[in-house]
């Protein structure tokens, strides 16, 4: 059974877990386990490992609409190199700096591969779910789509200081607060643009209707060279860690003045289905 | 660098890390990573092991002296086989409900060794902390120590039935609860009893004087031949999950009123020096 299929059939048991975070008493928390061979390539330093680490589970505060209170990250790894460690502490502080939220530590745990597990927690009297899309609203994204594809083509041709650099994100706390009162669903595009999308409409019964030009990130431009490879880095990839939300057209010039990032409307909440210039958008992305 | 330098050579970096709980904003969390190789021996049941997991991370709730609020892990497994997986997840909700807390799910990982990471989190207005044992107080211990090492013993011969009944346990929130109006000092036994005791001794500037009987399970009784095996099981061995903790001599009966376990005084907090009956208590245990 995968991973997606493995939390499906958990969802009837674990209610609270549906989302990008749990909720409990105005309180949003949410943990992640990241590891070598699937998530640092060969390059990643572990400044970056610490800053991306920990900056996934506070995408995840974002997606809530919620304030970022506190990170920890268990550490696990074959020896305890001072600078190692060191480093990675340094890329954890940076990141929980940028979004207002402190990092207070974890554990470290003998390990034969190098393995994180982070768990940021914050507070919202009242978060942003994924199920609260209704039709007609208009459909945004924050930043831009394809910098985690981008950053892992380029630890493959050896341009590793500019993969480090975009393999490191700011989490959308700050917008992700900003679009609170209007947004009536967010989730971050960690699995990618289409597949949250597809999760969007699921928890929300309805479809959106996407439209071109979308915000593909110009790294993207630069290493791609036909329309295909563009949008399967921006589209389909994920692991960018922007947020998906919905709220209502008239919200969105309103909304988009409170938000310290690029905040680009992609299309409109439909009744059904999930479309790309009037094209089925397929269901298909990063699994974790 | 194994785990303890590591730890005391980030202890500057991270004052918040010190404690067996990190506290923001009346808040305590605290994380765990533990895996197959070291920490799950062959025979421990998927139940056991969501159930002891999160019981780590609840246990250092405890040692707050907080109420636990909610928890979550992060499951890794080479497979996520739907009966493993519920058992795991029937685990950490049963030790969830025995303290009060919600189990609220969270993320499962591909990996090539089962690890499991947890992350727990409560509320305590004025938690203790590991540091204000003063000379003249009493030193207590709740349950019974030792139970962990029984298991293990079981493990390897092969009764695991017992082992994995011994290997759960009820993290100490309900006493740790009861203790904080007394407690000047609290931490769990999770490094064994004669570790913790220099911990304790350590961060409150003091020292222990530790006096025979001490309340070893007596299924450490049944499995050991000598005064020295039950000693290494009793004292050092560790991962007991008890709560150590100090506090005035005259608030002992009122204090063991509202523990609803095992409550023992040990000894007494003096100057400097850990004692056993009058001979130094090495400080020798169970490194994670």
């Amino acid at each position: 059974m995968d991973e997606r299929a493995a939390l499906a059939d958990l969802a009837d048991r674990l209610p609270d877990a549906g989302d990008d975070c749990a909720v409990v008493d105005q309180q949003v928390i949410t943990t992640d386990m990241l590891h070598e061979r699937t998530d640092f390539p060969s390059g990643t330093t572990r400044y970056t490992a610490g800053w991306r680490a920990v900056g996934a589970s506070l995408s995840d505060v974002a997606a809530m609409g919620a304030d970022a209170t506190a990170a920890v990250a268990a550490y696990g790894a074959p020896s305890f190199e001072p600078d190692e460690l060191g480093a990675f502490v340094d890329g954890a502080q940076e990141v929980c700096h940028a979004v207002g939220a402190e990092y207070v530590g974890g554990d470290l745990d003998n390990h034969d591969e190098f393995t994180v597990a982070t768990t940021a927690i914050g507070t919202a009297a009242d978060p942003v779910l994924r199920s609260g899309a209704s039709p007609g609203e208009a459909v945004c994204v924050t930043g831009t789509l394809g910098r985690t594809g981008a950053a892992l083509e380029l630890f493959d041709s050896g341009d590793i200081d500019r993969a480090n650099e975009l393999f490191r994100f700011e989490p959308r706390v700050h917008a992700g607060v900003a679009l609170r009162p209007y947004a009536t669903a967010m989730m971050d595009s960690s699995d990618g643009l289409a597949r949250s999308l597809h999760q969007l409409a699921e928890a929300s019964g309805c479809g959106f209707a996407i439209e071109e030009p979308l915000p593909i990130d110009k790294q993207v431009d630069a290493i791609t060279e036909t329309d295909q490879e563009r949008s399967e880095l921006g589209v389909f990839f994920g692991e960018d860690f922007e947020l998906v939300c919905t709220l209502p057209e008239s919200d969105v010039p309103e909304a988009r003045q409170g938000v310290p990032c690029q905040f680009h409307q992609i299309g409109t909440v439909t009744e059904r289905g999930v479309t790309l210039d009037g094209e089925v958008l397929p269901d298909r992305g990063y699994s974790h």
